[in-house]
């Protein structure tokens, strides 16, 4: 390592050995690759083949290298492992042994080993590169700090880079961060906060692994190459479900500690299996070797995912899990962990390309079979007018169509990209990619291998090498930026949130397994397809047996009382406004309708919205109980609920749906507007003796209803049926149906949920006609009919 | 026959041998059968058969029976054919061959034959029955008709009966009508007026065979007895498609005459596949043993059928008959016929159950084999952890799940009910329907038999002598009301009028078909899988070769002009607006655009719903150019024509869409309301400038344009923004924007299309700015774009 002159030969003969170019006298500068925590796990599996990668690609493209690899060991320790590795290194399979080991000797020469810990060290390590580079006589190009150590050791390490180890003006710095990223948006935020305190957004390059898997690298090009055949194709008419799995047969022994801290959704999920949905999702930019656009595109798709629930995921942990945990951990017996090891997601894409299509996520441990894929099932829209047997795998389109990602493992055993073959034939590029030999017998997903064109890398890479080499070559579009990596977390944290507490399904592990964890997803929720089987273990939790669930009637302030846990409550409610909705438009061809905003109805909204086939909603008039006064698209708008909620899911016709004009000229409920006038003239235009056919109300804590709340000086009783109010709370500004109105309805139903309501339910059951002091006891039809009804949680606490 | 007293003990006799039952002292009434054109074809194959089958069940229930097999036939003759008919007649399997021979004695001895010619022959028939009533000392229950003869009879048939053979007061009068019942619904109406003169409706029974298969009389009754585990699953949520089937081997040689009038779509589609349909379509009533409720539910499903268009099919014809009909109707052999022997259509069901599930109709002759069946197949919504291989039929979601109800023939070979093993195990009636034997080997739909429960009939019955029972039982349910009739011919009419003209696919017929037939259903619209093959015969007609379809580009009015095929001009207009949605929306962050109505903008309103991802809908407002002064809920409206055909498919949030004010305080467009100012105003409020992004208009063939027509007094100078204008043709009234308003606009793009436009489009290409004659020659923006769409048929004639 010692003789430049002899570096700079050898550099110019591995170019003309290597790579045949010509140009070796076009010097470009010096690269310092700084390789920090050199003599760990991953940089002693991975990393080291990865630059050595780099060197054999580019060392003879002009540009001189040195590769530094730096710890905490000791100088003399650290050598002795980086020598043993450098040993190790492998060509490509293509390259004679004699010819390899010559390669590895030059690569040893340009590698050094140094203990990097102090200020000083890194002080020492920028003069020895801006000596090296003067000595050689070129300028520096750039610097690559390649963090392979844990994240605590992040922020003294890029103080240091920051303060002692810049390159001089003109050349660039990158560094490169591995997982975990934070375990939630929060954590995720102060760390982007901390690095970015050292660093620029432009010299930072987090890695996702996954990202330089050669199929997955391979998914926008290929969506770029194929876009004529896939024009078409690739959107909610044709693609009935896109699945991104990730299966492993291992388990987590020996790791819990780590895994404990992270589970299988910050594990897996939020990284590797959200990169991948979102490069297929994704708009596919004009020019997709545009890192700023792949970017820009890819964080849109981030933009575009519906919220997840709870309801959004099934959880399932391997039985011997929490042994492993209460082992290694060294807990009591009696700690069972809640940690999941396998989950299922469904995600969906509120876009014009994607609604309605499932994108399944999947991954777990201890599984049947280690694979990883992502497919696109093609919806069957062909009726084939002979008899099956007549079909043909090329042309028949009853045939399953499906183009798979199969980024490796799995019964195939190499990375592939398959597109059956009654699609279309894929255009890849035929330097790196051929057709993979038929293996009869072999199935993958439903059908025999040879009903795909499936094509393989001529020459399977390692991820690390391909990310290698994305960094030199500045493709930011292979990386996580800031930007995507908190648009990620925004998507998972409310779900890692309310899953926190959840029990997951036992599994047994391995082949054993049977369909226990196979789920099936309904408009927005997931469930396990069969019941629990019996747990060895008991779970921590229980949950309410089915019986528990039925419905109550009884009275509360001498009107009927509904009683039920909410599903149930909300079902009944739901039956009963049908009800009450079918048998007017039998009678009066029209059902006139007022709803009520707030959290309550949202979950009555999607009943209605999903379950109720039979709902006249041509013939219904949506009336709005009451109105923040904010613009109707403003999120905090009761309209906006109806609209999200209900009114995209069903067809009412536009002239049928009044919301409240809250906004007259351009102003926010002003009294010389008339709004609430105006209101009140539109329901006496419609509806007959403007008695509404149902009102819905709900009830606060404080005894308000609709908006009307305690001492307001309007709306409790008197001559008008719409007012102006003032809430307690913000916005302050309110416009609601007077009491008065509210009374002449034909029927009037209070929906009171959650145990909050508990204190006040009580209360109101006891007092009297007390308007003033709690509105909701103002409600009481002239001679229509009033229904409670109260979820087990409001009424009984 | 001519003992009674003999027949009466017979009566006795057959009760209690046949039925067991102990009362047939409890006399009821006389039934008198007239079976007319009983020496027929029909007659002699089926329907004496059935009427045997009528006898062998209700003669020991207390009723006397008689069977007059009428005709024009002379007596002799007519008694010769009917003897020989009656001497054919077949018991049920477990009857033994000499108990079978007397019971066929007796029926011999109930039924005679006559001429039935003149008015006196009825009264004669009428008279008879009153004297074999009286002598039998019972009162008369009632005269069944069944019309087993030519349509063009019918009216001469029907006078008689009501004129002079309708049973007494207290008595019922059933006439029975076999199809075809009219071509279109024109002839059927006039038909069903005609018999309307004669009978009431409750009097008569139109016979559709295909209610009368067991299979198809056991939907309703397995949707009922298995509404629990259906309820959840017999919606758009869970039914991917239902497939509603028919295909024969026979082609039409040797009933050509009748089936160049008729065709597939007449022949099997409109009647047989039709209500199959409606079956499994209707909503379920709660008592599906009320005929009134089952009929009337039919009829609301017919009324959800979304219209037919010419691209809702595809139609075949094998290639041997227009030879045949040539042959059989000698004509030269220049004559190709077009009539379909193969219909492939596509419905859909506007309603909140079925919206969006394709119900798949398809017939043929000469086809590969013969089967019918209507098949559900439900979604598959599961994900299983597991490899397939691991994968169990009883238990496994992710292996197909459909529902078939298999009418009969094909591989099974007898007429079942089939549900996957994987959804549940259906409840049948265990005494008429017993499990299927499992058949190694078989495979159906996909699967082998044993992945299904399979229940066939215990004993197979004819569909005729299910008819008979249901006549004599009063069950209309299993009949054709005139109602649903009508319903059924005023959805398919409009479709055969479109179809006309089109020249069907040849296809070689038999197993030689291969996939000619394959189609593929995408939103709205039906098309062969596969290019047509080489035609053998050449097809009378020709469409437009590929190469046809460009768009050309010129000037018209010193304006960029773009013309092409219709269907490249919408695409072309739908991108080049969808471009200055995005840029607005960019620049300003919303795009106004107004719209005109009318029918040319349907088909770009289509294409933007369905091909447009990248559309910022949630930023559009939506204007209207004009509106006609109706309410907007008339389908006459222009609104109703954007709100089914754009607003139905994208997410326009509500308050975007902006429909005209034409009616205010329950009046349309009285000045005084000031409907037009407040749109103006509301313009001025929200568009900068009241200057819309892109104003959309057509031209009438008088040279108007919004609502705007020659020699209007408003709206084509001045400072109006919106005006009230009168339209020459019916509705008068209307609101259009105004010429000095639309000219503000940013971008105006006139659509022109059909071989209608072609002379005003000549004529406006050389006037100048005269827009009190031309008002579309006042269309000049005062610094925006304006570009006119022009279909060749418009623009070359």
């Amino acid at each position: 390592m010692k003789h430049p002159g002899v570096r700079e030969m050898l550099t110019a003969t591995v170019c003309v050995a290597l790579l045949g170019c010509l140009q070796a006298q076009e010097l470009h500068g010096h690269v310092s690759i700084i390789l920090l925590g050199a003599t760990g796990d991953l940089a002693r599996k991975y990393l080291w083949q990865g630059l050595f990668q780099l060197y054999l690609d580019e060392a003879g493209k002009g540009h001189s290298f040195r590769f530094h690899g730096t710890a905490l060991t000791s100088t003399e320790q650290g050598q002795e492992i980086i020598a043993k590795v450098l040993e190790s290194l492998s060509c490509p399979s293509d390259t004679a042994p004699a010819r390899c080991a010559e390669l590895r000797t030059w690569f040893q020469q340009l590698s050094e080993y140094r203990r990097l810990k102090t200020p000083e060290d890194y002080l020492a390590l920028s003069r020895d590169i801006e000596a090296r580079v003067q000595h050689e006589g070129r300028r520096e190009a750039g610097r690559i700090f390649y963090f392979s150590v844990p994240p605590f050791a992040y922020a003294d390490i890029a103080r240091n880079i920051n303060s002692s180890c810049r390159p001089g003006q003109g050349a660039w710095l990158r560094v490169v961060f591995e997982k975990p990223f934070g375990r939630d948006h929060q954590s995720a935020q102060q760390l982007a906060t901390e690095l970015g305190s050292f660093f620029r957004e432009e010299e930072m390059y987090r890695v996702d692994h996954y990202l330089g898997k050669q199929v997955v690298a391979q998914i926008l090009p290929f969506r770029d190459q194929n876009r004529k055949a896939l024009d078409g194709l690739w959107n909610r008419h044709h693609v009935e479900r896109v699945e991104v799995v990730m299966k492993e047969t291992v388990d987590a022994e020996g790791r819990t500690s780590f895994y404990e801290e992270y589970g299988v959704i910050r594990d897996v999920l939020q990284n590797h299996l959200t990169e991948i949905l979102t490069l297929v999702a994704m708009e596919l930019p004009r020019n997709v070797s545009s890192p700023e656009a792949v970017l820009q595109h890819k964080l849109q798709a981030f933009q575009a995912l519906r919220g997840l629930q709870k309801s959004s995921a099934v959880l399932g942990q391997y039985q011997a899990y929490s042994q492993q945990v209460r082992r290694e951990l060294q807990k009591p017996d009696s700690v069972h962990s809640l940690t999941p090891t396998f989950a299922g997601i469904l995600v969906h894409i509120d876009n014009l390309r994607w609604e309605g299509v499932p994108f399944i996520l999947v991954s777990g441990k201890a599984l049947d079979e280690r694979v990883s894929y992502v497919r696109l099932l093609l919806k069957n829209q062909a009726y084939c007018a002979q008899s099956e047997k007549h079909w043909a795998a090329e042309r028949s389109q009853c045939l399953p169509r499906q183009i798979v990602f199969y980024i490796g493992h799995g019964e195939l055993g190499s990375p592939a990209v398959l597109v059956s073959r009654n699609l279309f034939r894929p255009s890849l590029p035929s330097a790196s990619w051929r057709e993979v030999e038929d293996r009869p017998g072999l199935r993958l997903f439903g059908r025999p291998l040879s009903d795909f064109y499936a094509y393989s890398p001529v020459r399977e890479q390692d991820a690390y090498s391909i990310l290698m080499s994305r960094i030199f070559h500045h493709r930011k579009d292979s990386f996580v930026t800031t930007e995507n990596l908190l648009a990620s977390w925004v998507f998972w944290t409310p779900l890692l949130e309310s899953l926190a507490h959840e029990v997951p399904r036992l599994y047994p592990g391995g082949a054993e397994n049977g369909p226990v964890l196979d789920f099936e997803f309904g408009d927005n929720r997931l469930s396990f397809s069969q019941p629990p089987p019996e747990q060895v273990v008991p779970g921590p939790g229980s949950a309410p047996t089915p019986s528990d669930f039925q419905v109550l009637t009884a009275q509360y302030r001498h009107s009927p009382l509904i009683s039920a846990w909410p599903e149930e409550l909300i079902a009944r409610l739901a039956g009963d406004i049908e009800a009450t909705a079918v048998r007017a438009v039998q009678r009066f061809g029209k059902f006139h309708l007022a709803l009520s905003g707030g959290s309550s109805p949202v979950a009555l909204f999607q009943q209605l919205a999903t379950g109720h086939y039979g709902f006249p909603w041509a013939h219904t008039h949506l009336w709005l109980v009451d109105e923040r006064c904010v613009p109707l698209w403003d999120p905090e708008s009761n309209f906006q609920g109806l609209q999200a909620h209900l009114l995209q899911h069903v067809r009412v016709p536009h002239y049928n749906v009044h919301p409240m004009p809250v906004q007259r000229h351009q102003r926010l409920c002003a009294e010389e507007d008339r709004g609430a006038q105006a209101y009140a003239e539109e329901i006496s235009a419609l509806v007959t003796n403007s008695s509404f056919d149902l009102v819905l109300l709900g009830m606060g804590t404080d005894g308000h209803t609709a908006s009307l709340f305690p001492q307001s000086p309007a709306g409790l009783d008197g001559e008008q049926l719409v007012v102006l109010t003032e809430s307690p709370s913000r916005p302050f500004q309110r416009m609601s149906l007077s009491l008065p109105l509210i009374n002449r309805a034909r029927k009037v139903a209070v929906l009171v949920m959650g145990r909050m309501k508990r204190e006040i339910a009580m209360l109101v059951s006891r007092v009297g006609h007390e308007p003033k002091k709690w509105p909701i006891s103002g409600v009481l039809p002239d001679s229509g009919q009033l229904v409670w009804y109260m979820d087990y949680e409001a009424f009984l606490g």
